[in-house]
């Protein structure tokens, strides 16, 4: 059992026979990768207490052999995967009852399972795999501190390229080239460069504005390692920073400082917010923190648990998430500062080490 | 009526009264950006024969004026989009059977339809919007080549930095960066950069495999200008072709060529997609040729039409589309070619403007 997807499955099936269920349709990718190690966009996978059938199509007939091994049953379909599945699942037998991914199978699917596959009862489940994953084992915590020191070396390696002028998609095609020369298997999602006022819009995507002396430099972006993602945030000036930026820069700060060496297991997700948003409330700048704190991060680069407001779930050992404050004044710009920190048993632990003092880019 | 989204929501219009609708509820981001413009990541969009409401969130209140104008009713939503949607519907009145888009909502979001939207009548409805964007307006036509034209800027600059010893990630760096001076603003999938045996898998991705020299190196990547996308391939060797290198390549290029000459509105997907594949058939690398011919492009890398033996449909004037032949040999590699070309009323025209003679890298 040292194969940790043994472990997963096992820990699948003893939920899906604690909600009375004969097997699980799997249509989540990311759910299935992290049950099979396939990496694959097209894929179908069937879980039961006997049996795990992967169902894909030849495209990946050579990889999904190298990923999954004997993990589980491979079936290479040419034509459509639900005749695959409805092939399979009267093969397998003693079938009665199954589950499907609610929030992974659009409408039409779904209808394929009422209609093609009306002689099983189908059962909505909802974030059986999710919350498996949001434990983190010591091989994903690994891999998850890899992607986070590309990240930083990336960033390393860009602050000294950037100078007034530049355009922000400049800045962002600098970052994603050193994010591959570090060994990013790819992005973890659309890189934010935000310069000046558009710092001031948490979802600024890249632009072809040109940096202006003395603006903020907002930077959010991720590295991919085996599948598992960072993400991390930067605020720097490009040139001398004024005590206004100062002060908010100071808070935000402060903020991260204190929810990142606060945060623990078994804390509510609200509750690890609050470390957080009581400091920027008191110190006068609550209404310009509007999103919330922090995100698990994994195989996908938001997932469970939420670190908010609205998040009363306890926060597991093992979860690694993000911590993100931000101040955000529009016309003006905005700071924000992420880590990703992973919550042992003994306390969080930061994984993107990177300084987090105000940068001042000459 | 100048602007083209009034055009397209009145396109959409005739269509619902034609489907016995009385509004439509858009799920698909795609679609509703189509419509109205808007680019952010979180909406729901009403359009019925007397309205058109988007609902979104409070993250996005400046960016959606600036994109929607008045083609829309706005409404920011401060906690689900969902409670908002029930409470729009209930203002609007006379609606009572609504059509909702069955392959962009997930079954959890259904359930919502048919719980809290329980007064009112929902019917699934396919590719209503899908269908009108098929046919390219000008200033769709214009972005598109826009993309084209920066991604084969950024693979000009990058041909001449590549050399024996580089990984596949480096050139993917070098890419993307060259991609982003070029203005793109983001990448329209991830890019495949396949040396050596990895030409044979038409779905790698970028790996840490360093080029040998001799090795083929295949390319497929894409840029995005004002939303649009472009997707181009292009294979090399890097030092020194073979016979065998030029027997593969000329084939692959000449089916291109007849393809990309001879594709024509009016015809079948299945038709264009016979203009490659009989001439690669004929030269006995048929089974070698696995996948479609090519794809629609536009708002997304992946639409309306189909190119490939199973496409029935008439290829429409103002598609866009790709023309991709490959032949993949496991172990060896594989070439692939592939140009955007648009459907004409005289002809089709190609987009991507670059050599198609096999290039050997010094």
């Amino acid at each position: 059992m040292s194969d940790p997807r043994r472990r997963r499955i096992a820990a699948l099936v003893d939920g899906l026979t604690a909600a009375h269920l004969d097997g699980l349709l799997l249509t989540g990718l990311s759910n299935i990768r992290y049950l099979t190690g396939f990496s694959g966009s097209s894929a179908l996978l069937v879980v039961s207490t006997r049996d795990v059938v992967l169902i894909t199509d030849f495209r990946y007939q050579t990889q999904v052999v190298d990923e999954v091994g004997d993990i589980a049953r491979i079936v290479i379909e040419p034509s459509s995967l639900w005749t695959g599945l409805w092939q399979q699942l009267a093969q397998l037998g003693g079938l009665q009852v199954l589950g499907f991914e609610t929030t992974h199978i659009p409408h039409r699917d779904f209808q394929r399972l009422v209609e093609s596959g009306s002689r099983w009862q189908w059962r909505p489940t909802v974030d059986l795999v999710e919350t498996l994953r949001e434990r983190k084992d010591e091989s994903e915590i690994a891999r998850i501190e890899r992607a986070a020191s590309v990240a930083t070396t990336a960033l390393d390696r860009t602050l000294p390229q950037i100078h007034v002028g530049m355009t922000e998609l400049a800045v962002a095609g600098v970052l994603e080239k050193e994010l591959r020369d570090a060994g990013s298997e790819g992005f973890a999602f659309p890189s934010i460069v935000a310069s000046g006022p558009r710092a001031a819009l948490p979802h600024a995507h890249s632009s072809p504005r040109r940096i202006e002396r003395d603006d903020w430099l907002l930077m959010d972006f991720g590295a991919i390692v085996d599948g598992y993602c960072s993400d991390i945030t930067r605020t720097v000036v490009v040139g001398a920073a004024s005590d206004e930026h100062r002060a908010v820069y100071d808070v935000v700060r402060e903020a991260n400082s204190r929810a990142s060496a606060g945060v623990r297991a078994g804390m509510t997700g609200r509750d690890a917010d609050a470390l957080a948003r009581d400091y920027i409330d008191r110190a006068g700048f609550g209404p310009q923190f509007g999103h919330s704190l922090g995100h698990g991060i994994g195989l996908e680069v938001h997932e469970a648990p939420r670190l908010a407001r609205t998040a009363e779930g306890l926060l597991p050992e093992g979860a690694v998430v993000t911590i993100e404050p931000g101040i955000y004044r529009p016309g003006w710009g905005g700071v924000r500062i992420e880590d990703d920190v992973v919550l042992g048993a003994d306390g969080p632990r930061i994984l993107t080490q990177f300084p987090r003092e105000l940068i001042e880019l000459a």
